[in-house]
């Protein structure tokens, strides 16, 4: 079977999982998915990928005319940095709580070039990804991001949807 | 954190993952890539779903003007049942080696359809499909299968390409 002959090799090597983030909530809810669903062992390695979106580029969304000054610039970029260090924190706090060995990565650039560069540069083994992050003007214009990395990167993807309060009561 | 308190009742019930069989290879690396790859505990059990397409609908795929002795749909049917059969003996086989608790289930109807429609009726927790599973005619006339699940099912849905062979070798 040339799945296990591919996992035997893993078995040594260990595996890595690419659990792409965006400081919404669905994609906190992807890697608690993750973390519980995968099963890690301690060879594997689970990479928080984090792309950090340029601040001129959100404000850009406000409307064409729109000037910012350099001192908006660097206090919108400090914000942005500080928001992203305590999602991250929180993340990684989640991994230790599950005891998975796990790296953060926050690359510059458009979610969706970067989770299929990082994807493909480290050759994970998984991509597990949130349905509805990054954004719902950018998800009307340019289509999910969860169905773009679908389409391109060559690994396994997860497309993990959080249920809502409704659908888990009613299940429950 | 609602995925853990979600995660408490599933320890205790149980979980069900489903993976859509289609007698392709790609099918058959799905299941091994979910049997190596997710955490299956004593009470969890993997359901082996299998859409049996009309033997007729798939002969109508010749061409218009085509007909079928009922003694020619007979024998077809038996051949498909067969077919079936055999692989789903096979996919069963690799859960217990695994010692995973698996049960199957042939449904007739189309694959999208049913996929869908058993996802949602047993409450799956997840669902496992191949990327390029069932026939590329049809792939082409409706989109695939797995592009149309990740759209329409509730639970998160992994994705499984077969890595080429050549892309495997280049990996390590």
């Amino acid at each position: 079977m040339e799945a296990a002959a591919t996992e035997d090799r893993h078995e040594q090597e260990g595996k890595t999982t690419v659990v792409a983030l965006d400081e919404s909530e669905q994609s906190l809810y992807a890697l608690s998915w993750a973390l519980q669903t995968i099963n890690f062992r301690e060879s594997d390695k689970l990479l928080l990928l984090h792309a950090k979106s340029s601040p001129i580029s959100s404000a850009a969304l406000a409307g064409p005319g729109y000037v910012l000054s350099s001192e908006m610039i660097i206090s919108m970029e400090r914000a942005q940095e500080r928001e992203i260090n305590a999602f991250m924190s929180k993340a990684m706090e989640l991994c230790k709580e599950k005891q998975v060995n796990s790296e953060k990565y926050v690359v510059p650039g458009d979610a969706r070039d970067v989770i299929c560069e990082v994807v493909e540069k480290l050759h994970a083994n998984v991509l597990v990804v949130g349905s509805h992050g990054y954004g719902a003007v950018k998800r009307v214009l340019l289509g999910s991001v969860s169905d773009y990395c679908a389409h391109r990167v060559k690994c396994p993807v997860v497309i993990v949807k959080k249920p809502s309060k409704k659908a888990d009561q009613e299940k429950h």
